[in-house]
Parts: C-alpha cells; structure tokens; sequence
C-alpha cells in the first residue's frame, strides 16, 4: 500500500507501544517518517518516548491527545498519557510496569468502542512478564476479545493481496484436530466473509479453505475431518451464498496459480499457514485481528528485548500495520 | 544447477515414467533436450514412448538399454523394455497397468543395489488405481523400501541449497505428536546427517529443527514435545558433534535470515514443511528419499491425467530430478 492511496479517516488511529522494554518505544522515531502521522495518537508513557527517542538521536515530542492534527508540529506525536509504574530500561523486562503495559489496552484509555478512534494498532507485548506479574494474561488478543466482545480471527497479510487467516491459533499440536469442530469453523468462515466485505470491500470474497490432514485427508485415507466435518460446513454455507472452496491441500493452496484466484486462505491450524505467510512477509507482514466491533491490527513480531534502544528496529511490519489500519477505517466508514 | 555443472556418472541412471495415462511418458518427449539424455535409460514400454511422443509432435525412438551412450542417435532414448498389459489411453486409468507401474519399478527390472544404474529417478504413479487394482500399495517411497531396505526420509529441495526433510509423511494429523518418539527422530537425524555428508558433499551439514507446536512449544506452555523429546535428542546428538539447532518455530525457521544458515530444515509434519516449499519450488522441486541404499530423486507432481496428451506438461520438476541424480551420483562416487 503506497502513501498516496493512503487518506486521513474520520477519526485518529490509537497506536500502542506495548512493552516498555522492548522496541515499541523505538518505534515512534519511525513514526516521524509517516506521511499520516497527526492522524496517530500514541498510548503510553509521554516521558518514555521523548527519552527513548532522543536517545535514538531522533527526539520525538510528545503533544497532548487532543492536540488538532493541523497543530501537531513537525516532531510531535499526540500521545493518550499513561504512567509507568517504574522508569523502564531497554532490554530489562520489569513486572512492575506490566500494569502499565495493560492499562494501555484497556477500553477506557483506548476509548474504540465508543469511537473516539477509529482503529487500534498494537506494538508488541511480553506474555512472559506479564504472568510472571501474577496477571493472568493468555494474549493480547484475547485480553482485547474479553473486553470489547466478539470472536477474535487472527489474519495475517504479508502482501498485497494475499491474506491467510487461521481457524485455530495458539493451541498444542496434539489438540488441533478436536478443536476443528463445525461450529467453530463456520463462525471463523461467517466472520470471514463479512469483514472483508465490510472492511476490505471486497463484494464477494473467495475463501480458500485447507484441509486439516495432509492431501487434505486424500478421500478419506489420512483422516476424517474434512470427510465429516470440513466437506459439510463448506457445503451448507457456499448453499447461502458465499464463495468458498476446498479442503484443498496445504501444499497445493499457496502455489502462486492457487494463491492468484483466492483472496484470503483459512489454513486450520498456526505452523500450516505461518511458515509461508512469515517467508514472504518477512518484515513488513502486518496481523489483523476479525471479528472484532474495532479495527485492530498489529506488528508481527516480538519485543525484540536485545534491539530495544540500539536504533536497529525495523518499522517495516509498523509501517505495514499502520497503513492497513488507515485503508480497513477508510473502507469500514464508506 | 546448470547442464555445465552435470558429468555424466560411471553408470547411467534409470527414470521410470510411472503411470502410463499420465504426463509420464509425454515427458519422455522433453528428455530429448536434457544434455545428458545419452547417459538415461527410461524403465517402460517402448510403443507407450514411441506412441505418445510422435503424437506430441516430438517422436522419441526407443533404442535397447545396453547400447552404448556414443551410439544413442538425436532422437534416440535407451529404454529397457516392460511390457503395457493392455494399450494405455492418455487420462484414461486402467486397473489392468497397474502391475506394468510396480514391475517397472521392482528391483530385478531397475537392478540398482547391483549397481547396473547410478540412481533411480521416479515419475509420478496414482496410488489409487494400484489399490483399485487389488495391490496393496501405500506409496511409491514404501514400496521401494519394503525392496531394497532402509528407512526412507523425505526431503525436498525447491532451489538451491533449499532442502527441507520431514520426520513423519503421510499421518493423520491427529496421529502426528504421538509419532514423534526419540527413537524415529534420532534415526531421521543421523540419516540427514549422514546422507548430507556422503551424497551431497558437506562436510558438516547444519541442520535446523522445527518444533512440533506452535512457537515450539512457548517453553513448554503450548505443548511439553519440545522439552520431553525433541530437546533431548538434540542435546545427545550435538554432543556426539553434529551441527544441529532447535527446536525452532516454523514460523522463525522459514525467514530468510535462518534459512541462510541451514543446510536442511527438518520439519516435524508434512503441512508444517511442505506449504512453504511448493510455494517456493513450484513446478522446479525435487523430491529426494535418503535412508535408502540407492540414490533415489521424484518429481514433486502427480500424474496430470488432464494433461497427459496435451503437449502442455511441464518437465521444470523432471528435469531438476534428473540434474539432481546425476549430482547425488558423481558425489556419491568420490
């Protein structure tokens, strides 16, 4: 997506930082390089990004949230203030500003509900911390499911155009095949097929479904599901209406003539659609969060503790997950 | 790998066209560009290549496998002889073929462990029809084993110096963490290992490990493989001096960066390994067996029955099955 297809949306897009230690702080001395820069408003620490920032040599000056975006000068960055529990040093993870890391995500300061923003990105987050800080804490996502509603999708985009999203995310190998039940699956296809009509404007998506066993079970000989289970659920809902296809193969459905006529694949489970996904997006792959009542996109990578504060962070996956968030608020105000 | 890098080997190499109503023996019509086609000798029935050829506008005249490469003429392809049992129709499958595809490939036909043929190199079989026939066949790969012993591992390589090799083929996923033992997985290790250092030359072969869950296994959080089985074997082998790291995220392993460091990535399942590298390799991948006391190479594609006869089949994987015999051969023989 290129920077002049890129338009202001109504409302301000909310950025998260995330892990104080970590490359999220980095970041925002990128942000000083997107062309939609006043449209963003950092939630975190004001006294964190201007010191991170500075020591980058590339000082960032934070401004108040609701600074107008003709106001902001040429090194602001409207920031949503939050405190740090405790100043926080690049690379030193500390579970007394995991608070802080939560706080940044929770409604009332992020306000989506309510539209104050009109989409939420998010800088990446330390799970590890975050428990260890005795919070009970399964993922960003699911932290952000449980307090806005809806059925979280997680959809990954390392290109133009090509978009792989998941039926099952962070669950052990071993209990894959159960979790592909047909209730699941059509919620995870429903959810599909209305947020790229209503988010990415596609009239008609094509949803490309993976089989769940190798060769897509080969009739039957390496497995049942997409037999019993898959096979159906695809049946009765492409009866409604939608365009779908499958289960095809995993190692046939991202074949570049297979990926051409498709506009997004559901691969069942995380290392079946991943592994290419991260090949071709390396770097500049953003994650997209359906099922949602926000628009909620995400970097793809961790919090890289042994780059925080070196200057070596690459805003390639940022810049990515920005401008998304920027076209699917454009799209969803249409 | 380029024809000027290709010696012809001591001893020629067998290629089986494989399933008669396929694309196989339309390849037969591209062997004629291949710069070393006096050094092949194609295991099949003379009239099938004679017939199929000339109708492609591209006549192959079959010349008896003894003669001696100086004396194969410019359109001449060294066959030995197996009979069709009845004439075989493009696209058309026949149960009455399928004992013509098996005697092809049995060893008293491609005489390899003898040594008569340097390597084999293997077209496309259906499996289906084999066992429609009555013949309890469950792949290509076994049956060869069951023959000449061995335990057969799976690597394919999509480009050069790519080779990604799998611990378990063709399971049912839910079936895929129970077979994941130390036992298989010290085997395929010390196959790759060894394989890589006699066939292909490197003197210590880097091997990359996925893990078997997500994120492998996040420490132990999604799945216990990574700690209890996986991380052990690796710890023992590494202390008798391979070059081994892992267990890996699939979704890490992949990237360019980790790629540019590893001689083999070896993945835990055929989805988790396989999506990536027929994206990657797309009509140019070659299948490898290691474990095997012959040197055996496939093309990555299936029969094609809706090709077969058209003039439109594609020998990019052929070709690089072939290139990649012929070297595995001249290696092997130092």
């Amino acid at each position: 997506m290129t920077a002049s297809r890129l338009c202001p949306p109504v409302a301000s897009i909310a950025f998260t930082p995330g892990e104080p230690a970590g490359i999220g702080p980095d970041l925002c001395a990128h942000l000083l390089d997107h062309p939609l820069r006043p449209h963003l408003v950092a939630i975190a620490d004001p006294e964190l990004i201007r010191e991170r920032t500075r020591a980058l040599g590339r000082a960032v000056e934070p401004v108040a949230a609701d600074t107008p975006a003709t106001a902001v000068p040429a090194n602001g960055l409207r920031v949503e203030a939050v405190a740090l529990a405790v100043a926080s040093t690049p690379g030193k993870l500390d579970t007394r500003n995991s608070g802080y890391v939560l706080d940044a995500l929770r409604p009332r300061r992020c306000r989506l509900p309510d539209g104050r923003y009109a989409a939420l990105v998010t800088g990446p987050v330390h799970k590890g911390i975050i428990n260890e800080a005795g919070i009970a804490f399964s993922g960003h996502t699911e932290f952000l499911a449980e307090r806005v509603g809806g059925h979280p999708v997680m959809m990954l985009a390392p290109a133009p155009g090509l978009r792989v999203a998941l039926a099952t995310t962070h669950l052990s190998l071993h209990a894959v095949a159960a979790a592909i039940t047909p209730t699941t699956l059509e919620t995870v296809i429903r959810i599909l097929d209305r947020d790229l009509r209503q988010r990415f404007g596609i009239a008609r998506p094509r949803i490309v479904v993976c089989g769940l066993n190798p060769h897509a079970g080969e009739g039957g000989h390496l497995g049942r599901e997409e037999v019993e289970v898959i096979g159906p659920v695809l049946q009765r809902l492409t009866a409604e209406g939608m365009v779908l296809q499958g289960p095809v193969p995993a190692d046939t459905v991202f074949t570049p003539p297979c990926l051409a006529r498709t506009d997004v694949v559901l691969a069942m489970y995380h290392d079946q659609g991943l592994p290419v996904l991260k090949h071709l997006g390396f770097g500049r792959s953003v994650n997209i969060t359906l099922g949602l009542p926000i628009i909620r996109t995400s970097v793809d990578h961790g919090t890289a503790l042994d780059l925080a504060g070196s200057g070596n962070a690459d805003s390639g996956s940022l810049f990515a997950a920005i401008d998304t968030a920027f076209e699917l608020a454009r799209v969803s105000a249409r």
